[in-house]
Formats: structure tokens, sequence, C-alpha cells
């Protein structure tokens, strides 16, 4: 099997039809592999900013509200840090708790633009350095933007290429764009617009973008804190390949499925004041929960060159711990399945999002006893290396997060794991979440990230590549 | 064209496939016609029962709040009556308001059964009083239960044939199961599951329930407040037949239409105290809004034979006027399109939701100034009779809300009406509503029940019968 042939001219933009991922160029006429190598290093060179965190009262623009004690921004834009009461139930299970809970109601834009040179398809990806990142600068969407920022609230640059993706797109055609949830456990509700548009005419460049094909980008996400959180989650959108062989369960099977997973559980979220959270606490610079678990809400300080503005303070989430998300891999009639999780996190739109099979903070989980202990969390510990089709760090959205790495996991088992799972658990094929990622908040963002992990191993080829 | 011809055996229940609407049956060997209508004017004569207009403090089992003033049940359970805040802007619009609005976290059941006889597919339906009902009985679905009823915590009857939908259902097969939306101006984020079922072997008789054929159904709801609002929503997710013709927009440019106004418009929802809610005044046996336009809350008591508990008191929501929903219907390329608008409810769970043309208290918005008025209303309240395909008053569900009668109505428009609309309306076949109908929070429950209504239109022949 080659893995060298291109993306046959016009199978993405064809509507109807998917292109074939072995089919991917694992180089660029364009930008070929040595160019991008320097143009990333001077990009990073470059793009230097020092964060440094502060206590709140530094915070400029940025103040606890006095009715409340919720972290509020003075234009009553961008977002807030507020409390959130949750009320869980299902299967014998009841848990309920309070916490800090980011409220950002604007939905912004991920976007990348697509266009075949020489035949072969290309994404502008944009070299971005975002506060809370591992690794200063990483490789974004062609568009990362909140509305703030697009309407221009935030009084800073125009956004380039923002014409691509915002009527009445003249310069484009769109091929997907849904709403997708984001972070849970950190976020309440939220979503971003993911779009992925195919440029009609020439691009206009700019020093701080450039062209990738699907094959590159893949072969990069197999290294940690290259593609950023936002760039993976729109890469997600891009359907693999058209043959992948029967799933096990039908589409309307899945649904069903879902919905009754939805019907019987009781997940009642109820805003409330900041202060008034049960077992966190507030200090000058940081709230944090009294067992040193979950996540701390910092402030930083931030200056760099090429962002929107350039100098600025503003609050964090960072997560106490690195996270662990892993999807269990396994062949049913031949066929690649993924075991996905029906995951009802606090801040979630509606009620519960397929995510990995594990997805936790590990350290966190092995202090808790073994019956409430995530499934299968010691079988992706103890893994055979040899068993990992991925196992790469990346980290979440840095404009939000502090550091927030987590683990990525694609873990293949065999014959002997049994095909008949726990009621809350799925298998589901590649091409079926790709089916389900046309609507929203059927998956969360870490299985996206996982989504498009396993294209990135399907590109390396081996055992996965078809 | 003849429309006595049955539905074909196996066509809804084969996977894949549609069944023809135009081949439905209009009278049933199971059930002939002349012995419905006596065995439903026996339900209605049998099934009477008394509701009387209390003052609140003669509520059983309820109380407001101390704290809130919101309206509560003791268990906690069943539904509330809150306050909710909110802010709304888009396309220059800005608006900002406070209302009370139901809280009604649970998930309940709306099934239907369906079963071949003799070849012709047949839906199980029950006499059913609600007590906020126009007309005392309607049929309704199947099974038609809040999580309480079924779960007990209502302490009545157990529900008839609730074993065809939950779960291990040995003895059904999931046909249709999503989780749609209700009256988004009035319930905060309300859902609940719609299902059919097939029922694989022999079902028992009960007295209240009823096979009835597709078409009987359609001829049914005709007629005014016959067919139950949670009836019409189950309905219509049975999808109509497989070849209209090519809609004038595919599915990928709806999504993404839809996500664009989903993304622009930017909805806040804040829960707030009842007693906060501003315009809003509480008497000893009313909510009213100070203009006597929308809604009041009220509280009755209610007597009745066969239903779960025979005796009990509750609140209802009772409309200050009758509604009015109205799709103009219009071919397009001889293909017949809806003209549905994107609608951001108060209560709405995803931003808005595909409604009908025109959706409104028309007494209320012939007070708004001209450029406020719903748009195409006056076109409809003007309508020439003869272009009516439906005209008919239906009312929304019993059990929330008192004499809630809604205008619905089918209007069809010629080549005289532009196609080019403005861009909160889009043009969208049946078939392609049937789709968007697989998931959830895509179609209003008002649209809903015009998507049965267009299918009874069909059903009588005529201009629009395929």
């Amino acid at each position: 099997m080659t893995i060298t042939q291109a993306v046959p001219p016009g199978t993405l933009t064809r509507p109807g039809r998917r292109f074939t991922l072995s089919a991917q160029t694992l180089d660029s006429p364009v930008t070929p592999n040595p160019v991008f190598r320097e143009w990333f290093a001077e990009q990073r060179r470059t793009n230097r900013y020092e964060v440094r965190r502060i206590p709140f009262r530094d915070l400029v623009g940025w103040r606890f509200a006095d009715s409340t004690g919720n972290l509020v921004h003075d234009s009553g834009r961008f977002f807030s840090v507020e409390g959130l009461q949750v009320r869980a139930e299902w299967e014998g299970h009841a848990a309920s708790w309070s916490q800090p809970i980011i409220n950002q109601p604007e939905i912004g834009i991920l976007g990348i633009v697509v266009k075949e040179f020489d035949g072969v398809l290309h994404c502008l990806m944009q070299a971005k350095m975002e506060p809370g990142n591992l690794e200063t600068v990483q490789l974004s969407p062609t568009v990362q933007a909140t509305r703030s920022n697009y309407t221009g609230v935030h009084k800073g640059a125009r956004v380039n290429y923002i014409e691509y993706f915002a009527p009445p797109r003249t310069g484009s055609r769109v091929l997907f764009d849904s709403l997708q949830s984001e972070q849970g456990s950190w976020f309440l509700r939220k979503r971003n617009r993911n779009m992925v548009v195919e440029a009609l005419g020439p691009v206009p460049a700019h020093e701080d973008f450039v062209w990738l094909t699907l094959g590159q980008i893949h072969q990069l996400l197999r290294e940690s804190n290259v593609v950023n959180m936002d760039a993976r989650t729109v890469l997600s959108l891009i359907p693999s390949y058209a043959d992948e062989g029967p799933p096990l369960h039908s589409m309307e099977h899945l649904l069903n499925r879902l919905t009754e997973i939805k019907a019987h559980r009781e997940l009642v979220q109820t805003s409330m004041p900041l202060a008034a959270v049960r077992n966190w606490r507030r200090t000058e610079d940081a709230i944090a929960h009294d067992s040193g678990h979950h996540f701390t809400v910092i402030a930083a300080s931030v200056a760099a060159a090429n962002r929107e503005v350039t100098r600025w303070t503003q609050p964090l989430l960072a997560p106490a711990e690195q996270g662990l998300s892993a999807f269990l891999v396994r062949r049913i009639g031949g066929v690649p399945h993924l075991l996905a999780h029906a995951r009802s996190e606090a801040g979630v739109l509606d009620v519960a999002e397929l995510g990995p099979t594990v997805q936790c903070q590990p350290g966190r989980a092995l202090t808790l006893p073994l019956p409430r202990r995530p499934r299968y969390l010691d079988l992706v510990l103890r893994a055979d290396p040899g068993t990992l089709l991925y196992d790469t760090v990346q980290s979440e959205e840095g404009g939000r997060f502090h550091h927030a790495g987590n683990r990525y996991v694609l873990m293949e088992v065999g014959g002997e794991f049994p095909v008949d799972v726990p009621g809350d658990f799925l298998w589901v094929t590649a091409g079926q979440l790709s089916d389900l990622l046309r609507h929203s908040n059927y998956l969360n963002i870490e299985a996206r990230t996982l989504l498009s992990a396993l294209r990135a191993a399907w590109a390396r080829g081996g055992a996965y590549a078809r």
C-alpha cells in the first residue's frame, strides 16, 4: 500500500463523496516539509511572549461582581467564571455538586480554508500563540475568532481571512459547518462554529499562514503540541474514507441508544453565584478545590507581539494534572470500531455526548474506590505499548486553559475483548462519527481530537492503514 | 389517483424505505370508521371530569417557595413555574424581557405502537382526558407518560403498554426515537422522547385503546381537537413519501444556514426567581402580564375517572388568546416546499428551531407597530379560503395548558410569491423535515403539528395529493 498518492482532485469538494484517507499526500508541492519546518521554527522563535501569573486584583478590566462573586469582564462580554450546581442521577447513581464554570455564551468561528494546488487538497493553517499553550506557538485553523474578536469588541486588529467565513462569502463555498461543543467539565454549554470552506479563487498570502496537505497535518498530529485544539476539532469534521465495511450497529440503533441514555439520565444544571460554590476556596491569586484536585482558576498577565491586542490580563483555568483520553479500538467483523462512552459532563448542553472510552484525570481517578473508577482505566494504564496506535500529549485551548495537557491514546484490543459492553458504551465506526458530526452535540471535543488522531494513525500506514 | 390502497406490507418497518402517503387506507379492517365513531363518542361520554379554577392557596402539594416565589411541588418533582430573564440580539434587533416559564427537566415518553393487520399498518391510539383540553377526551399516543408517571412517583396506576417502550422491549422493535422540543415560549428547554415502535407479537387489547390506520388518523386530523398534541408530534416522525422531487436547497446548505443563524443570534437565558419577574403580577388566583397579553398561570382542581390518580390539583398555563401557526406552501420546480422560519423562543434549547412561516398570538401581534409585526401575518389573515390546504383549530397539551387552542393553517402561494426570502426564512420540503426529525431540536412543535397536517391534506387528495 502506498500512502504518497494525492487526494484525487475534487473528491472532498464534490458533494456526496468522501476522499480516501489512505491517499494522503505526506508532502506538499506548495510547502515542502523542510520549508514548513524552517517557517514553523521561525514562528516559534519570533513570536515570543511572556505569561506571568498575577493576583486577581491586578486583572485589568476584570472584577469579582459584588452580588455574586462571579469573575466578570467590565464590558459584560468575553466570558465569566460563575458557579454551577449539578444534580445527576441515573442507573442507581446519584451525585450532586457545585463547581466554578466558564460561561461564554458567544459562539465564535473556528474555520479552515481549503484549496487544491496541483490537484492536492491543502489547508491554510495559522501559526498562533495563545497564553496558556504548552509550547508557545501552535498551528491553528485559518480563523480562530470569538464573536468579540471578529465584530471588533476586542478593539484589536481585524481577523485575517474572516471574509471566507462571514457572509456574503463571495470567495468561498461552505463544505462543513456545524456548532460543536467544548470541554463540558469546564464550560457551561459552550460551542463554537466549526467550518471548512473551499476558496474559489486565489488566496492572498500572509506571513503567519501556511498551506499544508491533510497528510502533513496528520503527521504533525503525531507530535505533541503542534496542532492546536481548535485545528483538531475542525479537522475532525472532514470525513474519512468511503468504504469502511458494515458497522456493528445501524445509525437508527445508535440514535435510539443515545436517545434512551438521554431520556433516562436526569441532569439538572442550575447557575449559582461563584461565591456560593461549596468546597472551593478563593485566595488572592487562585480559586481552588479543597482537595487540590480538578482545576484552579488563576489570573495571568500576557505580553505578545502578533496577537490582536499586544498586552492584556485575563483569567485562565489551570487543570490540576494532565488528563487522559483514550479510545479502545477493536475490529468487529474486520471493521475497526471505537468504543464510545456516553458522558454527562457538568456543562453539557444536551444531557450526554459521546466521548472517548476513558476520559479522566488519572491521578484523581486512582484515589477513588474501585467501583467508582472510570471503567477500562486500568486497562489503558497497563497497556502493552505495542497496542497503542496513538499515544501523544496534546494541549487544550490556550486562550482559556493554562497548560492543559491531555494524553490522547488509541489502544487496539483484540478478539478477546467482549463486543457486549455496558449500556453507556457504544461501538461506533469512524464513518458513523463523521455522519454524526454534521450535527451538533453528538461528540465531545476529546472524542473529536481522537477522531483526528485516528486519521493520523491511518496516515502512518501499518496495521490500521487501509 | 386512488387513496384507498393499503400501505404495502413492511414498507414502513423495512429499514431504509419509506411508505407512500398517498397510499393511505382511509378505513380499517380492525376498527371500521363507524365502530371508531361509536367507541370515541362513548369514551367522551363516560370519561367525564370536572375542572374548576381555584385560588393558589387551595392547591394541594403545591406552594410558592419562600425564597424565590417559584411555584413548586412539595416532592421537588413534576414541574415548577419559575422566572426567566431573556436577552436576545440579532440583525440590529435587541430585546430583553423576563417572564414566567415552566421548568420540567424530566424527559417523558410519547410513544405509538404500530402493527400491521391484513397488511395494513395500524397505530394503537388511546382515548385520554387531560384537564386543560378543548373537548374533554382526545386521541393520544399509546403511551403518554412523564418520567414521574412511569417510574411511579405519581403513585398512580401503572402505565399501559409501557413495556413496548422501556427496555428490554422484548415485544417490540424501535422504528423512530428522538427527543423533541415542546412550546419554547412556555417551557424552559423542555423535550419529550418521541417513539414509534413496532409490536412483534399479539398486542393485548384495552378498552381505552383503539387501532387506527394512518389514513384514519389523518382524516381525524382535519377535525378540531380530536388528535392531541402528543399524538401529532409522534406522527410527525413517520416520514412521508420517497420521491418528492429535487429540493431547492441541499441538506448541507440547510445545515449551513441554520448554523449561521444560531451563531449570529445571541440568546442569553438566565433563570431568576418568579417573584422578581417584571411586569407580571400575582393575585390570589392568577399570575398575569400587566398588558393582559401572553398567558396567565392559574390553578385548577380536577376530578376524573380513568386517569392515573382520580383527583388532584395543579397549576395550568392559560394562553390569553387563540394562537396562529401557518406554513406558506409553494411549488418550486414542481416540488412542494414549506417556508420555515428560524425562531428563537424564550426557552429554546439550541438558540433557534425551525417553526412555521407565521407563529404568533394574532390579537397581540396586531397591536404592534407594522415593522415589528410577524412577517407574512397579514398575508395569512387575508388569505382567500380557496388557498387554504388546511385550516383547523387544534389544542396544545392539556396536562399543562388550559384551553390552548391554535389555528393551524397551510396556505398555498403561487408563482408570484418570491423564492428569495429574508435570511431567517428557509424553503424546505417535507422530506427534508423528516430527515431533520431523526435528530433533536430542529423543528419546533408547531411545525411538527403542521407537518402532520400536511399529510392529512395529502391524504384528502386534491391538488396536493400525489
